[in-house]
């Protein structure tokens, strides 16, 4: 554990880093397949409002996007708050040498070569160590792809992805994994907070990051990829009390041995045991996820929806097949596929058709329409052996007054058609929500997409996004995150 | 088993159900929130050209989609190759009866309401089969979505989805799954041959069409969705001999205690021991998956890949993370992410930067370009100890003599962009399917969508459809097919 001292030091630097008022590309270059070039066009390209200082010891060109190149950092009109490097692996000593004199106190070191490399590498990468270290810097990397800060306007990163402010913080030890999730929380329409590519953690680690997360209030869900910790204690033991405030979803990777191997040669991470570290995220409140998918699904499901307060399940469904599927994997999880009792059944009978199928999942093919469909969500929202309702089918539920304008004569209007199902979703996802915050229970949708083309779906998502909530593409994706908000409700409920 | 003259009647009316030069639809409306005309509307909109009778005892209409209306089977100008049944279920005993009369031998009943919802509808079944029995009439449902043929020009179905023709059928007891199924091929630019929503198998079953599929050489593989088997033994027999001459991919819904129940009450399944199932799908050849998504990924693979000898999978990824995913996916399914013989290392070594990992996966991260990658998989396909290659990441591959051209005084013309990446992408997929015929071993590609719109993606897939492959979304998805296209050659080999 650090001390105080050090905790406001660490907590000090990294909102420099993340909020920096200026910032020097050390290495910045104007030729386009440069990563000195692809950065600084993210920065610029992003709308960072602070100073930007190119500098390259060697330029290709006096200006680069329109900005003045510095030759050294010695001839910088002031002191950056940041530092981002991208020299080759060998001239990073020197510069981080240079960053030193200058009195810099906060560096990304996007440069690879390091310990991930052995031998040579792990050399140069404790090298950096004790320049930084006696000079007091404290940096990211190396082997970064950067950070980013929508709130702040900067996106200081290799991947050419810009997603707007947003609740989501990232901490990722693998660069294209960052941009495979903001890319998959940009296709659902939202946003990002505070994200970091950490790289070979040879200084700041994700233990530092949770940290300085967990205090942040604009942050209200963390999601980790994560390779291998640095001190996996502290990590835990910094887990346990951020959980308490707010989900931390980890994705571990290297779990296995051949994924082990390969995250050795990676990022230098030695992976740990999987039960061990499964048993401990479950002491910690650490929501553990299996894929990219499941990572972002789950961190939306928290952001609006409540806690289930067990692990039983209600099923709606507008096809049959959707929800044995849907059975399949709630069982599998874990999860109850409760019996509904017959006092349930029997109001559910009042108004389902003759041939409805009486049991959980709740099947409506063909059956009552949309009414139908919100009564039953609801009879099962009220129902007390109920914790939280898994609804398939999107279309059937969209309100028909609204969907009749769409209509004329029997006809569909193209023109109208796009614009009415954007409405009926928006107001149908305000109904589920009510509903939620009055029996304080989680909906989780899943759908088929509605294919009207990519325009209209970006506008579908957009509309569900506003409600902070999501539609999921599969059934089984739907259980996952019930599953995640079990987990996560189990330690919540146990911490009180 | 049936006999030879069962099998050849057998035969000869699922030719008609699936090629049929005339039909009449029972219960036609003109009401497009009835079945009766949605599903009339996708067989008119699909280009049906054999000819069409609408039927109804009390037409909303003297015409429907321009077609006369006839109010009795008996007024019909000739006995309709087949009918497609509508009617609300306590109709369907007389509907039966008339068709009957009129000398029909082949009907889709579409009506739910039958054995799936118990009591009643399980006499009403029963009634409806004797009917047919003993008029010889062969059935399909009754609680199906229909049946389509695009090779036909025949869409009489449900959903209004339109796949072109194309080497995969379907199999499925679930009517909305076959909209998913369906949906999943259009996404990836891929066509469907003759699919079925086989409904409660009351008369024709699972077993029948697999018995047709399994003979009809315009198929190449056959997707599964079943809930329960009428006839388990006669379906793995078939499956064993169909595994011989081309793959049977199969989602077996219904395998939890609680997909159990709820493949109960869809159609009316009795669900047998997963376990047993699996080891009978292993000897049969049938490949089993877990999800939809794994169902269709799975299918495609089979098209063009070469089967892999053995489970040694090399990996070749231009991202560190992805690189570690497909390594933990590839080991939780029994692959061997193989250790590289030294040689292999240094002939890789000759080309890779310094700071390569020296490992599999061989991380390309940031080192050599295209021609690096391309090599790299060509040294690890001649290796004698990697049976296949998965590869990670598109963008990098592709060829940047032709990506230049997008490239004008290092500014991208974004008209000449999307064309180009395109084109690109067309040469990579051809590159990479050379060198799966050269050496006998498959090369499965997953990589982050390149993002530039829909249409544009709409375009690179059918690129690399045209090409009779797919590129995956995400690093497991391209483990779960090796594995599958692993677990089929094993059962080819063992056969041999």
């Amino acid at each position: 554990m650090t001390t105080n001292t050090q905790t406001k030091e660490l907590i000090s630097g990294l909102r420099t880093l993340f909020e920096p008022e200026s910032l020097a590309m050390i290495g910045a270059s104007n030729n386009p397949a440069k990563w000195g070039f692809r950065i600084l066009n993210n920065i610029v390209g992003g709308g960072f409002q602070g100073r930007i200082y190119p500098v390259n010891i060697n330029p290709d060109s006096p200006e680069i996007l329109g900005l003045k190149v510095y030759r050294r950092m010695a001839d910088l009109p002031e002191v950056p708050d940041i530092a981002v490097i991208v020299v080759p692996s060998r001239a990073v000593p020197q510069v981080m040498r240079d960053c030193a004199a200058k009195g810099i106190k906060v560096a990304v070191v996007v440069t690879a070569g390091f310990s991930e490399v052995g031998g040579g590498g792990e050399k140069l990468q404790q090298e950096i160590v004790a320049i930084a270290r006696s000079a007091g810097i404290r940096f990211v990397g190396p082997n970064s792809f950067g950070i980013i800060n929508p709130h702040h306007s900067l996106y200081s990163q290799m991947p050419p992805l810009f997603p707007p402010p947003g609740p989501f913080s990232i901490i990722s030890q693998s660069g294209n994994i960052i941009g495979t999730i903001s890319r998959l929380l940009i296709e659902r329409a939202y946003g990002c907070s505070k994200c970091v590519s950490i790289g070979n953690q040879a200084d700041l680690c994700a233990e530092d990051y949770l940290e300085f997360f967990s205090q942040d209030t604009q942050i209200k869900v963390i999601l980790c990829y994560i390779e291998g910790f640095k001190d996996g204690v502290r990590f835990l033991n910094l887990a346990k009390e951020t959980s308490k405030k707010k989900p931390i979803i980890l994705l571990k990777a290297g779990e296995t041995a051949a994924g082990a191997r390969a995250a050795k040669s990676h990022t230098a991470s030695l992976a740990g045991s999987d039960a061990i570290l499964d048993a401990m995220c479950r002491q910690a409140g650490v929501v553990r996820v299996r894929t990219l998918d499941d990572l972002v699904d789950t961190a939306i499901a928290f952001l609006r929806q409540p806690l289930p307060r067990g692990r039983r399940v209600g099923i709606v469904t507008a096809g049959g097949g959707w929800g044995v599927l849907a059975a399949d994997a709630c069982d599998r999880l874990g999860l109850d596929v409760v019996t509904l009792p017959p006092e349930v059944i029997d109001e559910l009978d009042s108004f389902m058709p003759a041939w409805w199928n009486r049991g959980n999942p709740v099947d409506l093919v063909a059956g009552g329409g949309r009414d139908a469909i919100l009564r039953a969500i609801e009879i099962l929202m009220r129902c007390p052996v109920v914790d939280g309702v898994i609804m398939l089918g999107l279309m059937p539920a969209l309100d028909p007054a609204q969907m009749d304008r769409a209509f004329n004569n029997q006809q569909i209007r193209r023109d109208m058609v796009r614009e009415v199902i954007v409405e009926a979703t928006g107001v149908l996802f305000d109904q589920l929500n009510d509903l939620s915050d009055r029996y304080h229970k989680p909906v989780i949708v899943a759908s088929e997409p509605i294919a009207f083309g990519a325009q209209f779906a970006r506008k579908i998502a957009h509309a569900i996004a506003d409600r902070n909530t999501v539609c999921y593409e599969m059934p089984h994706q739907a259980a996952a995150v019930f599953a995640g908000l079990v987990q996560y409700s189990e330690y919540r409920n146990q911490e009180q």
